[in-house]
């Protein structure tokens, strides 16, 4: 099944079935009115969407619209729990290498996480506000999966019974505040803004032959200011797969149903030393901040510059047919001015 | 007003309103059904809500029930947001000298602050589940407020505006998982299992008097395994107040109606170079973490335990009157295990 979200102007929005063309869409308010309703009930409720979106599929439904990306709210507008792994260990290094820090080994078997704010997600194709250019404007692509309710302590091998949705995610990362952050040792706060969320949620099923073992085996296509930047594909040197994530993230609470689990900026290593941009040949970044780590190794310092007031990114991931499986994560990045 | 929410065993509960003494109590579903949905729309509901306390507290209402705080779920059993400040920067001061580090001196002037789990609250009686007591567990007893919407950028004097709720935390933590933690880079995460809040929520015109400057002037009291462990001022050596911990939050994001903003462990400075314990005269401690590092600044390492399975603790405040203004956290730590 395909789910999103419409913007209604309401806090949670309304709930739709989307066809696996993301052509059209129904509202299910006879099944639940928000995704979280839907996620609360997850075991009674999907199938009885499982049959609408049959029906949706067959062009069988009289009530069905259009589906407009553009009139997307988040999948989850606003969200219980959201923690961000960081499972492309390759990523890590690179940030490390780059100001000549080694990085611990256990960072190869204990995945990094953080919390991020759940409250205030922004549409896929809202912008992206920011007071100034100064504070290093970065995309993050990366997958999320959504939960289910997951028992504290549940190992890693059950907690992948537990994912009940897939999605992309931009993290949008601030990191000209990063260093001061961290520097003071509880974590990212000001320095991870609102993310944003793919239009579109998909059901496991819909990733036949490319979900494995916890991992989603296709390229994740960043498009930056019109140029293809990234299209790393995400199966590949993930080091920590979902299972892992959740077990990880529940080892000491519960977690609720609704709770977005993501993977962390995708990265693979390219077999080179540095990784290669797609103009050379290879599988490009999927953040700004990565190419600027491999021109410090490089050149000794970084030329590419990160957002500036108008630049736009667009997330997306396409099936081995070419078809957009979630639809486009689509932001410009624009000045933002507190009204008093 | 205060306001609590009861289990019902539903996921959210069921809102009442509880009279000021804290004996009796009514639903007001034909206003709203849970907090989340009156804070979503409080301009609107809370005059109708102060009409129904007003006669409640006149005993005229006729479907009233006594109140029982064992009865009750966290105010908002779920919530979008919960960041948590370090407020009481003597409490930072003293963990940096147990360990002989210097405190950068920006902690006096730039808050900490993380965000914690709020996907799964624990209700203020219930058992603080841990799966060994090798983790180190202690209690936090703090304050806590709850905001409606605030715009992202917001100056600190302007954020006080925006305070709807007041109420009681224990941050439980497990001091033996953050040294690795926070180690990592990334914050905590792990270490800070499912919080707890006082069964009741108030309005800040409960607190006449006592709320001056976004700070609660009144003696904390925690009482551990039955005797007196803390009754420090909340009001006293507070280095950031509410404002200026909600205006941190909201720099790069706005907040979501239904954000918690935590002050940190409330601690005195007491006028000695250490604090000192109840038994010794002094207003006592928040957290058994204190009392250790003060005993180890002391007598070169810690005498007191961390939290054994059994152990018990009780958060609450008392009003001028000696009355209860936000009922108890009571609450047991007992063992976790997994049931595959």
């Amino acid at each position: 099944m395909k789910f999103a979200t419409l913007n209604d102007g309401s806090r949670d929005g309304q709930l739709v079935l989307v066809s696996r063309d993301l052509s059209r869409s129904v509202a299910i308010p006879q099944i639940a009115t928000t995704l979280q309703q839907l996620l609360d009930n997850w075991q009674q409720k999907a199938p009885q969407a499982e049959e609408v979106y049959q029906a949706l599929n067959a062009g069988s439904l009289t009530n069905s619209q259009p589906f407009e990306q553009s009139g997307c709210a988040s999948p989850l507008p606003r969200a219980y729990h959201w923690a961000d792994g960081s499972a492309y260990v390759n990523h890590v290094e690179l940030v490390r290498k780059a100001r000549n820090a080694e990085m611990p080994p256990s960072f190869w078997t204990d995945p990094l996480m953080y919390q991020g704010g759940s409250d205030a997600f922004l549409a896929p194709y809202a912008p992206i506000e920011v007071a100034s250019e100064d504070y290093g404007i970065d995309f993050e692509g990366e997958i999320a999966v959504i939960t289910d309710d997951v028992p504290m302590g549940i190992p890693a091998e059950q907690a992948r019974d537990h994912i009940r949705l897939v999605m992309l995610v931009n993290d949008v990362s601030l990191r000209g505040l990063i260093p001061n952050e961290l520097g003071k040792g509880f974590g990212f706060y000001q320095s991870k803004p609102s993310s944003s969320f793919s239009p579109v949620a998909v059901t496991l099923d819909e990733l036949e032959g490319v979900w494995q073992d916890a991992k989603l085996h296709l390229p994740l296509l960043s498009t930056y200011n019109g140029e293809a930047f990234g299209k790393p594909n995400a199966g590949v040197d993930m080091t920590f797969d979902f299972g892992q994530l959740i077990a990880h993230a529940a080892r000491t609470r519960p977690l609720c149903a609704g709770t977005i689990i993501g993977s962390g900026t995708v990265s693979n290593k390219q077999g080179t030393e540095y990784g290669t941009a797609i103009a050379e040949g290879g599988v490009g970044y999927s953040c700004i901040a990565e190419i600027r780590m491999i021109e410090t190794i490089r050149d000794g310092k970084p030329g590419t510059s990160f957002m500036r007031f108008g630049d736009r990114i667009r997330i997306e991931m396409l099936d081995q047919q070419g078809q957009s499986i979630f639809g486009a994560i689509d932001q410009q990045v624009v000045e933002y001015r507190y009204q008093g």
